[in-house]
């Protein structure tokens, strides 16, 4: 009989042992496994065109314009209804995306290595706040700032991160989690690190200086610039900790804007998915709870790597942005304790008196308690070609652990 | 009669009012008022030689020898026995400088000017940790550094400040307290903030690549490169509270390693000092108590504006540095609400729901209460020469509060 304890005591061990470090930027055709000419990637568990979530569809569209395969959205569309175009979860070629998560052949993404474990994950470029793909907008001006990230940024933040020793995610996460953030939807910090590492680099390898000095601005301007290398550096953290024998700890969370899904480590690819849910949030000015797209994105890897929502305590000016009380932020953390099975080793809570992030959510725990994983999230707007309306908390379907748990019980035989 | 209540309204008002913003960088004899080719400036009230304190006169000697008028501490010394050099406090002429606080004439100072009020003040450039001429390191690589600081880091700033709008460093501030700084002896995210709004315009400004990544580096490896124009932005703030007729608001605290001196806004330019403290400590490996010079900096400017020991509540992971736990960084906090006069309206402290941090030292409620403000600071080598060897925190003298009040009675006639 297996022993459940020594499992999930390995697969946390290791997620907290991987060491994700950003090795480089290149082409998602170049270096996703399984990655080709029709396919594209997109956030979360599998899902058909009929039942996709607006933002999803939106970053479709945007997408097969970007790669030249379309000019508009009803051309895009009828590529799709031609049945021209694949799909399938970014976690299915360890990549990772926040809201739509729409990876595209051509588009650059970054290489995040575990190197302490030696695997990899990918995801793309962050494109700021605003009209932006992830958020389902697919205007001109949102493809002309794919291009430019695609043309000038990302080969340059491949030298630059490459002229270094590359940038250390958790390094970067453990001072940023002293600094005020929770990283997830508070990256303020962690940004700026981000920025600060590459800027005398980008310096050095970039030819014209203006170029340099619109590239450092622009990272430096994106309190999000980092989201994208710690979605895959919390992946290869989850990855390592993922497919050992009798374990019940989650080591994915993702969402495509209809359907929320989750992996256990002991039960290999199985997806257990249910209704992705709406958003309690903080609305921008002009939008309400009726505009919103339910829960999405692949960034619900942060809560599963131990930070996000799970270290709010960290970062009490995020109510801001999510709403709430410190107080609340303190006492998610808490309640996180409660339904996973270690303190992180290396991601601390000053609040807390340093104590570890809640890390490595456990099903049994979640099911027996009765407590749900907590996310902060952005949301988008629930129809394509909009964007982003305002951010906030939400949980996961309970049935979704439930269902784990039978199927643990069923591979195990309890 | 005078309305003590009325005058400390409209000093701490005119404190938090004041908007200190960057505008460039010059040598300080161009713009420092009063200042002349024989002056060095120092750090807190007046001293004379044969009372400063080692790390004093070790910068003294560096700043000397800096200055091309000695080629060693010998010949400095003798300089300052044969009576060629003057000696004035940085606050005798709108200047702050931390620990030994030395300014000599031809060093580079930022200028911050308050664009409410429109004065300004000055402080020199930052040099990073370690052996540093503020501790009272004066060895060959500390003057080669103060020169590259002088003929490059410089008037690259100066350039790269004036090609933006300046550095607004109220707002700066205001966003540190929101990622985990203090404001004085933790300005990890502040530094950051200043690298990041600085980095593309030094890019910009910059002939040579390498110089410009060079300078980007030096700003951001220091977490203390944005202390000094804080310092000056609090001066500025402080400045504009002066000099309010019947107020018992503490406008200047700043220590010289061997007296601790206040000014308060009704009293004018009287100093009232007693000996500087011995602070309570974390020492750096291989030093003890032992090696310790009593407290010493302008540096509780911050204090004196609201932030710094004050703010350590916005602070928790400032105890790794500087001992104590984040409830000692909360209590700390909330002890300073006792003897001050308001909230601040701009600086907030998340941890305590967005309370303002506690502004305006008022002497009257110091000596009701029996409490001190509360200072954290960096601990410099009590001999010349050696530099930082820790850092805690300490407390002014009690008499120079009861002096100052007995000062207020006489003069205004309670």
């Amino acid at each position: 009989m297996v022993d459940i304890e020594q499992a999930n005591a390995k697969a946390v061990e290791r997620m907290m042992e991987a060491r994700p470090v950003l090795v480089g930027v290149a082409k998602a055709i170049e270096v996703i496994p399984g990655m080709h000419p029709n396919l594209l990637l997109h956030a979360g568990p599998p899902v058909t065109w009929d039942r996709m979530a607006g933002p999803v569809k939106g970053a479709v569209f945007g997408a097969l314009i970007f790669e030249g395969k379309a000019k508009n959205a009803e051309e895009a569309e009828a590529l799709v209804q031609a049945g021209k175009v694949e799909f399938a979860p970014c976690h299915h070629h360890d990549a990772v995306g926040p809201m739509a998560g729409v990876i595209s052949p051509s588009m650059m993404v970054y290489i995040v290595e575990n190197k302490t474990h030696g695997n990899r994950a990918y995801s793309g470029l962050n494109e700021g706040r605003g009209k932006v793909l992830r958020m389902g907008a697919y205007s001109p001006e949102v493809i002309a700032k794919m291009q430019w990230m695609n043309e000038v940024l990302g080969p340059v933040l491949d030298s630059a991160i490459k002229e270094g020793d590359g940038v250390d995610i958790r390094t970067l996460l453990a001072k940023a989690l002293h600094m005020g953030d929770d990283g997830h939807n508070r990256l303020d910090a962690a940004s700026l690190q981000y920025t600060n590492i590459l800027a005398p680099n980008i310096v050095r390898v970039t030819k014209e200086k203006n170029t340099a000095a619109e590239i450092i601005r622009f990272l430096g301007d994106n309190a999000l610039s980092i989201l994208n290398p710690v979605m895959a550096g919390c992946k290869t953290m989850t990855l390592a900790g993922h497919n050992v024998e009798g374990s019940t700890i989650v080591t994915v969370m993702a969402r495509n804007g209809t359907d929320f899904g989750i992996r256990v480590s002991g039960l290999g690819d199985q997806w257990f998915t249910g209704p992705a849910g709406h958003v309690k949030a903080l609305y921008f000015p002009g939008f309400t709870d009726k505009d919103a797209n339910p829960d999405i994105g692949d960034s619900t890897i942060t809560e599963t790597a131990g930070i996000g929502g799970f270290a709010m305590a960290a970062a009490p000016a995020i109510v801001t942005f999510i709403s709430g009380t410190p107080k609340d932020a303190i006492n998610t953390t808490l309640d996180m304790y409660e339904i996973t099975f270690a303190e992180h080793k290396y991601f601390t809570i000053p609040q807390l008196d340093f104590r570890g992030t809640p890390t490595g959510i456990d099903i049994r725990k979640v099911v027996e308690k009765g407590m749900l994983p907590r996310v902060n999230t952005g949301v988008a707007h629930k129809d394509p070609g909009i964007g982003q309306v305002g951010a906030g908390v939400v949980t996961p379907p309970m049935n979704i652990f439930e269902d784990a748990l039978v199927a643990f019980a069923e591979k195990y035989g309890f």
